[in-house]
């Protein structure tokens, strides 16, 4: 190793490490290790296609190595990073081995929260990882077949209600695919099992589903979901679930397939680097991205709270955590002055539904329905990495636009059958 | 139900079963339930690829429901049987269901056989089915990700030495596919493994590979193996096989990638039925593919020991399978003189080593190389189930062809690191 370069670690290979990463290609002054837990990067916002059978897990991931094959100054290592040593400054992975660092980089996102309940993950898996959209898919599929050879209409009904927990764009997507899937692709296949016997629920705490959008956008979502025959509960807070199913103030649905997506905490080792957090867990950075004890350390993504150098706050999703790689990696290059801080450039947001409807709020500017969602398309195709996935998914969206037809409904066995009863 | 009809159950839904099934399509006279333990058919002969990434589990398996979509006396049933009750003609799954018939095709094919040594199995996991091809696929990536940080030489030779035991077709294959894919397409995108470390063996307790073909194929085989850097070893009788690796003789290999192709058995059922079985646990059936005792029972494609009319032992392949369901099928619609025992029509052999390598014995012909793999290629594609799996299928191979790029290099989640240690 050469003494003279400094060493960056960036912890977290999703949008916002992957980023940080990119600005270090080919600089001669600078090695940077990324380190992940996983070998991929993943496309989370195309996660939801692959918990519902639409997309595989090959189309939405990129081996992290891939990505910088040709890099000589980046090294890529699979391993799980437990406890940063700030004062000796290196990182300790669960395969025993420690990674010293000049610079750090925190992106390791958020995983779910369940709001002091974990035992509710048991029977409401939520998703951020290729495992659990499998096993989401894996719980649907064997629910419609458990449902086809029961014959007593008590045990079976259990087995045909699909309740999300959470009105946020995961949720809603969810809602919206699980009711096209089991209804148009699934129903066919299944003798026993009607249209009508189908219910998906999507229960919301607050007033409005996607609450970030405008009113009008947001209430035009809840109607098409609708439409499309998913039951919105709204301020609807869920107080207890189980193997049984939810319960809900006096709503009460027994159901086999229960999905969280309502709630997102920090990672176990932000808590343990010791600065001040929120109540969700995330680091409160400043402007620079980095806290007043440790500037060599930033924290970045969702990962991170923080109020922009424009006095904006800077929400979760992944251009934000891009754009802030971006300007971490900069500012350790010397690339930024000192004193000029973070700011957030909103390029617009969008939300799918369903086939051939979504909202977006771009430049102030509102779409629904069909355009929004060509709009939608083009912007996810765009931003996937690597020409070969762009070119399958837009292949399996025209594939599924035209015939209705998903093409993976396999249970491959990955979940014991006594975890889903 | 209408009592009138005549109920056939079929066990398995692999080449034999789904053979079996198709015969009774539109049938007034007879239902059908089909019962699988999983809820696909798998197209079995592909399986290697997708243990070696080189093919996605949805490209060679069909959901067995799609099959029958618009077959309205075939039921489709997801269960495990577990019990044969011969007396009163109906066997219970799982499931705690019970299911009558009046006819039986009990098609359950085969599971690995450790030769009495079943503590192997954690160590060195065979290949039936999709979840043992993505846990090898998972073993194999991981593996090259700890030799990528191991940098003390003695571990990380271990991660680094791949071991398949057994020279049958599914051993050569995957000798083939781990050296190509660990040394082509895996090597560039990891920065401290270098192609010459990796050593690939192939162990075979007799002395040849592939030893159901004529000598000058296998031999061929052999020395394509070598030209393509798998070490072959004949007569060589593995001994031990734990964490470390594996023991035959004074042959010691430590690998921490040991996979098991060197023998099957019957599966569990077929001992409870209560019938002669070879010491494979295969049920002896006569020219009928039945037992004397039991004629409305019968036993087709792995599952059974069967010399047929012609005095040829029926070989344990798909094609023999397939037309042993289609007998069995013909003979409950009697559509076959009773007197007329099935006879195996051999219409070739084949078997692949690697891109653009294969052999085939066709009509007493002899095919080596290019043109056997061509021939092999398009056999496949051809009984692969469903147009777009073959469009799919065939894209990926054009594309590998071309490019050597497997496509999905990732490591889902699936088993725990702890095992793999």
């Amino acid at each position: 190793m050469d003494l003279k370069k400094k060493n960056v670690i960036i912890i977290g290979g999703g949008f916002g490490g992957l980023t940080a990463a990119k600005q270090f290609a080919g600089n001669k002054e600078f090695n940077v290790t990324l380190i992940d837990k996983t070998n991929h990067h993943l496309f989370q916002p195309l996660l939801y296609q692959v918990a519902t059978a639409a997309l595989s897990p090959g189309d939405i991931a990129t081996p992290i190595r891939s990505v910088f094959r040709n890099k000589k100054n980046i090294r890529v290592v699979m391993d799980e990073i437990t406890e940063v040593d700030k004062e000796n400054r290196n990182v300790h992975g669960t395969s025993g081995k420690h990674y010293s660092y000049d610079y750090l980089i925190v992106a390791t996102g958020t995983r779910h929260s369940y709001f002091g309940n974990p035992e509710w993950e048991r029977h409401a898996p939520g998703l951020k990882t290729l495992n659990d959209a499998l096993d989401i898919r894996e719980r649907v599929l064997w629910s419609l077949e458990q449902a086809e050879k029961e014959t007593d209409p008590t045990p079976r009904q259990k087995f045909l209600n699909f309740v999300i927990i959470g009105g946020g764009p995961t949720g809603v997507e969810l809602a919206g695919a699980i009711s096209e899937i089991t209804r148009k692709t699934g129903i066919n296949d299944f003798k026993n099992v009607r249209e009508k016997d189908i219910h998906v629920y999507l229960i919301e705490a607050q007033d409005a589903i996607l609450n970030t959008y405008p009113e009008e956008l947001s209430e035009s979502a809840r109607k098409k979901l609708n439409d499309m025959g998913v039951n919105v509960y709204l301020n609807t807070m869920v107080e207890n679930i189980n193997e049984d199913g939810i319960t809900a103030g006096k709503l009460t649905i027994p159901s086999s397939n229960v999905i969280w997506a309502a709630g997102n905490e920090g990672t176990p080792l932000l808590q343990k680097l010791g600065f001040d957090t929120d109540r969700a867990g995330r680091i409160n950075v400043n402007g620079s991205l980095t806290t007043h004890r440790q500037p060599e350390i930033y924290v970045i993504g969702d990962a991170a709270n923080c109020t922009d150098g424009s006095g904006q706050q800077v929400p979760g999703i992944a251009p934000a955590a891009m754009q802030m790689g971006k300007y971490a990696a900069k500012r350790i290059l010397g690339k930024v002055p000192p004193d000029k801080e973070f700011t957030y450039l909103d390029k617009g947001n969008m939300a799918t539904i369903g086939r051939g409807k979504a909202i977006a709020e771009i430049a102030g500017l509102k779409f629904k329905g069909f355009t929004a969602w060509l709009l939608w398309s083009f912007v996810h195709i765009f931003f996937l990495i690597g020409f070969r996935n762009r070119f399958r998914v837009m292949a399996e969206w025209i594939w599924y636009y035209l015939t209705f037809k998903g093409s993976f409904r396999l249970i491959t066995g990955r979940v014991d059958n006594n975890d889903k009863q």
